[in-house]
């Protein structure tokens, strides 16, 4: 599917001209409100087209029988209705010329009953030939937050943050979870796309989409079973180096792979073959959501490391411990200072101070001069490939992170910046948000997360060095 | 110093009926500012006794040129002076005759010079036969939230929320770290204590006076290094059974533990052997701060889980798999359910759902009643032990959480309930919280934390069941 007229309609689709839902409902009961609801309230520009042979009118909008009946273009037709009454729409909307669809209903390929995976096949068979690419069956939808595009159940996904990080999941649940979590981190998002059962638009079809759109700078991949794993395989080896492609593969216990059937009809299969092999491809896997969430947002802001060796910058020595220990288990390098990095540190700290690598600033709380003296020396030191810097609020060192936002924001980007700045809620967010925004540094919520995710980052950086196809480590 | 004359006076320190600040200052670049604030805005409602010779006056409170000039009795004396400056005053203070004293001055034990740690020694004596315990020195300070005293550089600890967990943190970062991250989660806090360099209160005196204190309930250790490694497994072993005890060490690598030695002037040591020890001993080691607090939290909320048995609820089927993966991995069981639970939760559930654990009750999102009876039927069936139940904001579930309350609530406390309940901020936040105040569930950010929480309940029921000294799992 990935061939050229399919992947013209899948950005057709997601950048459409006009919506129509096919299903519409005045309901608050039935999803067909919901989804008209999404695409009103998530401001889409062009028209929305509600689809109801019963009503006159649906939340202010005037209905129309058919997509036929409609005497404008269509670009993008959601449906939701039930399983029995998707083929002849699907046949409507090809006639009608859409360029692709969003099949919101479920009860195909995944329930147990074997007439839903002919069904489901039946339909795949119906656009085949239009190469026209159907999001789901058995999915919330999606939402292209650049584009106002909320095609899905629910309104909320509007609410994130427009930012260059596109969500593609196997699972609704996952989507809106990831979304939710990104909200409260302000983690922003370029698109949230729920796979369902994958009638023709899979993992392969949708990373070459994203790595030619302009809205997406890295690509984040929550997996339970591959239908086509050579398909994924190859398409991640196309983007190698392009875009980072992050994956959450889930299914390795005996009871989730028993629900992964039940869920989107396909077996999650062997998970170390499958991780080793997304690894191989130039993925970078992660172990869990929230792991997931800080490596995407890290890949979105940060530059890549250059070597192994970090700066451990830290207001209170505890925090860089725990911080030393992740690095070093991790693969990075807490690396000794060279001898005028090390003196230029010495010359700001006062003798008591911790003041080789990881370095307490604690002594220094007072003195914006010093702390930013530390931090320019450490952007500026060639040992150094990137910067973990702590600090936890005290009611002494309450203008330490503004006092330090000028040299992190005049040299943001030179090298990745990775923090833990933590206040009680409402001190320092309004300046650790600022920060974030201009990509100077991405914030985590632990020194621990902080360490693991320089780690990723070295590690990603490392894979990209090496030769594709030669020996793959650990990223 | 486990002795009773020395636990009664840590008792008094904790519990004092007037405090003084040796050292209080009006100038708010001092540190002597500040403990003096936090006392007054943490509402201590005893004396609060400004020393200082030099001011009448000090935050509008009378100042006195010695703790021995004031009339009154004093049980704390919370000391901010120049380290050269203390040794005189712990002499008044122990003349006064003070319960405790809290030394928040550095430049002892932690510093290059040996000077410090002579210093430090000099001062142990001092206060040896008094039996009189120190906090500190070199330390943030303490907080007692249920005596609304803050004998801390740092108002804002008295921001957190009154509950039953006590930090003991060898690091001051990792105090305030802590309890910013428990404000943020809505974790609640009995007190937290920074030990620093330990002059005489080390974690051995702190575990069996917090076994004893009404107010504590879960034990919360931060530990770098050990002076007295086999007092504190003692002790941990003394209160094996009575309160859980999270320990969270740092120090395994090479950085950290060099760093450790500068901090609060111990060695970290060999990671394995404490830990080994910590856990044969009976307690629960943790694997990074965000770790420490769910488990922490959840041991002050939950019931143990009297089996590894657990049933997954899951409003969408990917988080439940999530799930599944880290509650096997980490040595739970997703039972299958016995006959009877399974024909209750069938006739509850239409029949493409999955039925079996993990259930999938996305089905159910418009059905309070079956969401409801299937809560019900695994809080009653014996194979399950524990409860996870996972359940992502959609639109269409928008009531699913505030209709589920009732029957959390009513069966609170029968079998450990620990959810992954996420909206968009202020959706779900208010019923979540009472439900959590109700100590009805504990509720985690992700479905991974959730699972792993309930896994690390688990590995401490299972110890608890072994004889002591008996082979020791992990846990």
């Amino acid at each position: 599917m990935g061939d050229g007229r399919f992947q013209d309609n899948l950005q057709g689709l997601f950048d459409p001209r006009a919506v129509a839902v096919v299903g519409a409902s005045g309901n608050p009961g039935k999803l067909g409100y919901h989804v008209l609801n999404s695409l009103i309230q998530g401001g889409f520009q062009g028209p929305i087209i509600p689809v109801n042979p019963g009503s006159g009118e649906i939340l202010g909008l005037p209905t129309f029988p058919s997509v036929t009946a409609y005497g404008g273009e269509i670009d993008l037709a959601v449906i939701v209705l039930p399983a029995g009454q998707v083929a002849p729409v699907l046949e409507g909307c090809i006639q009608k010329g859409v360029k692709g669809m969003v099949l919101i209903t479920a009860g195909f390929k995944e329930i147990d009953d074997p007439e839903g995976g002919a069904l489901q096949s039946r339909l795949a068979e119906l656009v085949r030939a239009a190469g026209v690419p159907v999001i789901g069956p058995n999915t919330f939808g999606m939402v292209n937050l650049h584009k106002n595009l909320n095609a899905s159940f629910t309104p909320e996904f509007s609410r994130a943050e427009k930012g260059s990080i596109a969500v593609v999941s196997q699972s609704g649940g996952f989507s809106h979870l990831l979304a939710f979590m990104a909200m409260g981190q302000g983690v922003r998002l370029a698109k949230v796309v729920g796979l369902g059962n994958r009638l023709n638009v899979d993992f392969a079809e949708m990373v070459p989409y994203l790595i030619e759109d302009a809205d997406t700078q890295v690509i984040v991949l929550y997996i339970e079973g591959l239908d086509h794993p050579r398909a994924l395989m190859d398409a991640v080896e196309a983007g190698r180096g392009k875009k980072p492609i992050v994956v959450l593969k889930t299914g390795a216990s005996t009871s989730g792979d028993r629900a992964s059937l039940s869920h989107t009809g396909s077996i999650a299969g062997k998970q170390e073959i499958y991780e080793g092999a997304l690894r191989q491809a130039g993925a970078i896997c992660v172990r869990d959501s929230e792991d997931m969430l800080d490596v995407a947002q890290a890949l979105s802001v940060c530059p890549l490391p250059q070597g192994p060796g970090v700066a451990i910058l830290t207001a209170q020595a505890g925090p860089g411990m725990a911080a030393c220990d992740v690095c070093e288990a991790e693969g990075l390098h807490v690396v000794p200072f060279r001898a005028e990095s090390q003196a230029s540190i010495d010359a700001l700290l006062p003798p008591l101070a911790i003041r080789t690598n990881p370095v307490d600033m604690g002594p220094a709380w007072y003195s914006s001069f010093a702390i930013r003296g530390i931090v320019e020396t450490v952007m500026d030191a060639e040992e150094v490939d990137g910067i973990i810097l702590l600090m936890m609020f005290a009611s002494a060192n309450r203008t330490a992170v503004s006092d330090l936002s000028d040299v992190l924001y005049e040299r943001r980007q030179k090298k990745p910046v990775v923090t833990c700045l933590v206040s009680p809620p409402g001190i320092w967010d309004g300046v650790v948000e600022k920060l974030g925004e201009a990509r100077a540094i991405v914030n985590l919520p632990t020194p621990e997360r902080a360490a693991k995710v320089m780690a990723c980052l070295w590690r990603y950086k490392k894979m990209l060095k090496m030769k594709p196809g030669g020996k793959s480590g650990r990223y």
